[in-house]
């Protein structure tokens, strides 16, 4: 691509020499012939030295004769001039020859079904939706329109996964709960259902319900790894960071956020817009719009208050003690 | 279903007019047709509003004309109900044409093999036994009698699951531990068994022993994204909820419990019955019969204990130096 | 294999009688007819009451007629002794007739190819090196010399394995990384590069970069179900143990050992041959060589500091009341 063309592209304009550029690159990894995105001012001078194209902001102050694109804020052409770099994997296009498609699988003409992807009867996959390799396709299950399953995802009976969804690498779709009585594992007699526009990082786990749906909300994001325990409320526009861990019947209302490593107790409801720092370990109700953190969690500000008063007890002690001493 | 022969069933009585009913729902998603059982009276009024047929308790109070099953106790007829209901994942019967049994497998006639499974040499698959799509059943491998693989489960060579055994989608058994000398890795020897009735959860990971077996006894319960180091002992009747992590070398005794994103250091030991609360972080041994938590874990009454102390320090603090000031 | 062999193999001397050992056995586990390493004294008792054979030190004090194998130091000789009853899985040779290998990739002749494997157009695959069972080979993908995948390792597009790498069981490597703008996923243009000898545990992630490559250096050890945010930078001789997680944009330098279920905020470094505790979480720059712990994690002297502190809090208190009284 040449650097004019991507000054239209992101509507801004051309300084510099014009010249094709091979590759959008890390400042710290640019080389002759790539392009560079300063985002930040500290990147210039590794990007120049590295004699890169860059894209700037109209502030920056570049030597003469550096090939560039001014724009308006590097930040808000950001996705765009990704887009120009982007690519995604190919999946296949169609049903691959590998793969098994059971009698009384609907599979639309658009829709494509990867190398050794498996689609089960009174499985429905929609238009332009794409069952990656390996990835299973349970009994009853619909992948509606335009969702993307990336390889091996495994879809338990009668899942559904919404138009537009992501289903990334590795994740697990409607597996039975942990669940026991009596040493018994309880059945579990419902399914998951992922609203459109929901995206689910590699190698996380949706478990089904004991009774009814576990819905996850439109547009939520779900990181991988994260664990949903079983008779999961996820709301809309939800964000769940990786590696987070809900117990059973966790509610979580349109809007939370949930960062890394959390751990939300069985039962919890985590109000609207609410959110919870990395590592919290969230053990009763959290009110709407609060932020809370730590183990186990409370709001925020409590939560740095009492860190700061640790950070000075050692010193508050001493301080009480040779009052004692000097009273 | 008809509300009759459920009653029937569920040891119960018919009380208002019979009907069909469709499904078994949660009290926050039920429609007329439903089933809603009344495990919490504050669900009571929802199901009724949605005019779905009800399971109750001798004492709840029912609107005149609806339809509803009574019986003794609802928890105690809770598993039943479910069975009722229940479905399990239908992962193929007898060998898939697409599947890969190598010569020298054993397979039982009553045993059934996925789509895309795979069965090497020397692996016996016993009768009744599952090896579901994608199962990957190594060399020398024994899924025992009634044992279930479901999809994506990786055997590493030598691995024995027992009669019964559940393995959820994508758990890895059998892996090399994370054991290294002077930067080499060290070899593992070892294998893998699993006892009667042990279920380990999806994505789990349980590595085989550098010397030996890693043993996990009879009826124990592995959640799901658990991960298991080299060279543990795991007794019998222990729960491992979701996201745990074992160090290597660990010694669970029987009926231990440990909660979700619990860790536990190498070389510990804990005692037979202890408990760990959630996120806890087991540094040294547990004495049996013992409730530990927190980060280093320490009995539980000590925890509360500090996080108490920890909720009325400031005001404690600010009191000691009133008496200063005032004494 | 006998006694006298293996007193060979290990540069040791045979002791007592000769004889057949079938297996390596912890000494826990240990049978008539088994070898035994006495690595702890207190393992002694336990082998010579199962009629083990042993490996001993020079200064271990033996009953009479005892069959041994007498080195230097056990500890020494474990690497070796392990390689003498090591075994690896099969993964298969060549390529297996289920594999699907698409016209336009490259698998050199002494690679091997496993069964249901996948390797896509543009994928090169070197000499000796193994792509396990379902592992899928995106396109583009480099799996350098000996390097081996296991199964069901996904790599993305584009993505470097380098020589003599070992990546684990359901790995994946190269998904598109948590990011989002303005409730858009941001396009990742980059991809993941491993170099020489790296391991990758099972279930681990590795995600691809916004913009470059995310390198992970020569010899690291990455263990099972890590997660690794987008954009990281890894460097050589780095050790994760398993379960933590890395947020985007991390740094770890050459060196550093972070040990289970850590977690990493995004944008941190962690300097050269710095250190991390379990279950600590790295909120700020960590200085190179340093240890720290906790959360948010702090030098680990500090940590421990503080743990003490606590620990005697409730005393401290009690007697600075005191002390008002008694004054």
């Amino acid at each position: 691509m040449r650097l004019a063309e991507i000054a239209v592209a992101l509507s801004g304009r051309l300084e510099g020499p014009d010249r094709e550029v091979a590759r959008l690159a890390a400042p710290d990894q640019a080389q002759p012939g790539d392009l560079v995105a300063i985002r930040e001012a500290r990147w210039l001078a590794p990007a120049l030295e590295a004699r890169a194209a860059v894209v700037v902001d109209e502030a920056t102050v570049l030597p003469e004769g550096t090939s560039a694109v001014r724009v308006a804020s590097v930040a808000a052409v950001w996705p765009r001039l990704l887009d120009l770099f982007a690519w995604e994997d190919d999946w296949g296009k169609g049903v691959h020859p590998t793969a098994w498609v059971e009698p009384g699988a609907e599979i639309a003409p658009t829709a494509s079904v990867g190398a050794f992807a498996c689609v089960r009867r009174g499985a429905v996959v929609g238009p332009g939706a794409v069952v990656g390799p390996y990835a299973y396709v349970g009994e009853d299950c619909r992948v509606e329109a335009g969702a993307v399953l990336e390889p091996r995802v495994t879809l338990h009976r009668g899942t559904v996964v919404g138009p537009r969804c992501r289903v990334m690498a590795g994740a697990v779709i409607g597996a039975a709960g942990f669940g026991f009585q009596d040493g018994q594992r309880l059945m579990h007699t419902g399914r998951v259902v992922l609203e459109e526009g929901v995206e689910v990082g590699p190698q996380a786990v949706i478990e089904r319900s004991v009774v009814g749906e576990a819905r996850v909300g439109a547009h939520t994001k779900i990181g991988g790894a994260v664990y949903v325990g079983h008779n999961a409320r996820i709301g809309r526009g939800v964000v769940i960071v990786s590696q987070t861990g809900l117990g059973g019947s966790v509610t979580l209302e349109d809007g939370v956020i949930l960062a890394g490593q959390v751990g939300v107790a069985d039962h919890v409801t985590v109000g609207a817009g609410a959110r919870v720092g990395a590592k919290g370990g969230v053990t009763k109700n959290v009110p709407p719009g609060e932020t809370w953190g730590g183990v186990p969690a409370r709001p925020l500000r409590e939560y740095w208050r009492r860190l700061a008063l640790l950070d000075r007890l050692e010193e508050l002690l001493k301080r009480l003690k040779e009052g004692q001493r000097d009273g």
